[in-house]
């Protein structure tokens, strides 16, 4: 296990464990704290032995719990436990589950300490990192929470062993996102690997899951509030929050259709061609580019995002690939733009 | 209507309007801010004229609604409202309705700008200041919340007309409260006065509501996150909050309660005589100073305060009238007492 400490803007400090073994290393990071894990149905049924001999509360899996009621249960549970301010919550899981602890962790008691072990591809390079928290209201994504960065991260890649190839998939759109905006390089490897190169070869994705969480951390340190840089991790995430809880669709699937579709207005704007190889690399890691949907009503959602401002809405666009900025776009600039889109 | 800004350690700064005049100064101190005002049916109805051609969330009044179900009512309000980061919320109330608003500010899109009027006494002169917000979950008081400031405290004292006596009487006990922990002189003035006097004598109350709500200020500049000199403005409130929504008391009876018993405490454990010259200027305030209840369930829930750490209880205890301290007591120590103090 390795051990390093970054620290933010706010004097917030956390510790990155990285190549943590959960059953060899837990028991040393957790030492003399009162930890109560918050984890979901899926990852304690496939870790059952990881949880043994631990106080638990396990939720429904999946985004449609990420609401307000989840966390009332689990509050509810932490007075029945008698926990006090020296509590320490661990989320155990994917983004819903490092979502909702951080949130819980950030209210309960007006705040206390918490750390994640993030169990998902997608919760290890993006979900677990910079201390954005929350739940969606309805189909409204994240429309409530708080910024408050965890105490530490354990990266544990054999918690990916389990993974379904959705969740891949779904990590993958990050990652792809990452190249798009930040680093041209990390693209073109993506685009010249597959899953399971990845998944064959322990290095080759420890090296990835790593470059990615310190791309995400460096973006969160120089703008942990998001005034400036940390936007940019907003590539695809204007349209693809408006449909991911109205079609159902993973958090992966619906960014990567909000990436083309950005990529599209960036292509209108005069930036260079985007859209293409984009589309290329998401069919190569079972991505949608590409979905029919109703654009007055996905506008109104979108009208009711938090990236919305007074006068528009700030979308994400490419000059390229490797090199993001963000612009304000008039709503009927970006309804003509949706309907261009849907046409495709 | 004079302006002072008050900064606090983590670099929040508030403005203190102090003796403004709603209709004269509210468009001014709101100039430029999308506002929504968020009162309560009582403060409402008494003062409609003021709301008029503003946009009001208006929420059933009193303790028994400082729930999550109200707060989950207020967001869903403001996302049908439209609103987005660059809206203010202003609170119009007593406690329940600033702690609400601060709470709802402090997670709405992961934070929004805001500030309150306060209309009760106790709001001017203890809850509205500090940042402490948050709602109760079923019994248990303050469990859920954030620490976050303000921008500005409005203090118009013509709201203070429509006050009833018993709200009078709720602000009075935790200014007797500011008097017993720190400043004999101000437990003196109050001991010589009573409510009508300050209602008569727009002086002698501005004076009043001026010196407590910077004598609070005081102690949250000197320490925001309650590791010290904030811990003494629990006073009363151990055991205070364990009896206000168990016995529905409001929270000025639970606490002189609550007072009275820490005085007690103080006297066994070698203080100077305390309890007796509380109990004479609560009963002039019309103020509790005994009820009986049930002390092995009232432990239990005093068990699940905030104030709770592993191995005891931190009590707020007096070594004489104007000077406090606080010590962690053993649950069977606190136990005997209670079991005393109702006998008394």
């Amino acid at each position: 296990m390795k051990k390093k400490v970054v620290s933010f803007s706010n004097n917030a400090q956390t510790i990155i464990y990285t190549n943590a073994i959960w059953e060899k290393n837990i028991d040393t990071v957790l030492a003399k704290r009162n930890t109560v894990i918050i984890t979901d149905k899926n990852v304690y049924r496939k870790h059952k032995a990881k949880f043994a001999h631990r106080i638990c509360i396990v939720i429904a899996a999946g985004e449609a719990h990420k609401q307000q009621h989840t966390v009332d249960t689990i509050i509810a549970k932490l007075i029945q436990l008698g926990c006090d301010r020296q509590t320490f919550l661990l989320g155990v899981g994917g983004g819903v589950v490092t979502d909702i602890t951080g949130y819980v962790a950030s209210v309960f008691m007006r705040g206390i300490a918490f750390g994640f072990a993030p169990t998902s591809l997608l919760a290890m390079v993006d979900a677990s990192i910079g201390g954005k928290n929350g739940v969606d209201v309805g189909i409204y994504k994240n429309i409530v929470g708080t910024i408050n960065q965890p105490q530490f991260l354990f990266y544990d890649i054999h918690f990916l062993q389990t993974l379904p190839v959705s969740e891949w998939r779904n990590g993958f759109a990050e990652i792809i996102k990452h190249g798009a905006i930040l680093n041209k390089k990390l693209f073109k490897e993506v685009a010249a690997n597959n899953i399971k190169d990845y998944q064959q070869n322990t290095t080759l994705l420890n090296k990835l899951i790593q470059t990615n969480a310190y791309l995400k951390i460096g973006i969160v340190q120089s703008d942990m509030f998001e005034k400036a840089a940390r936007k940019l991790l907003n590539f695809g995430h204007t349209l693809g929050h408006a449909i991911e809880n109205t079609y159902k669709l993973t958090h992966g699937q619906a960014i990567s259709i909000g990436m083309i579709a950005a990529a599209q207005i960036s292509e209108t704007l005069n930036g260079k061609p985007c859209k293409e190889s984009l589309i290329q690399v998401f069919k190569k890691y079972g991505l949608p580019v590409h979905i029919t949907f109703k654009v007055n009503s996905i506008m109104q959602i979108l009208l009711k995002d938090k990236k919305k401002t007074t006068n528009g809405v700030h979308y994400v666009l490419l000059h390229e690939i490797g090199n993001a900025y963000y612009k304000n776009l008039e709503p009927d600039f970006i309804k003509q733009q949706l309907q261009q889109f849907i046409q495709a």
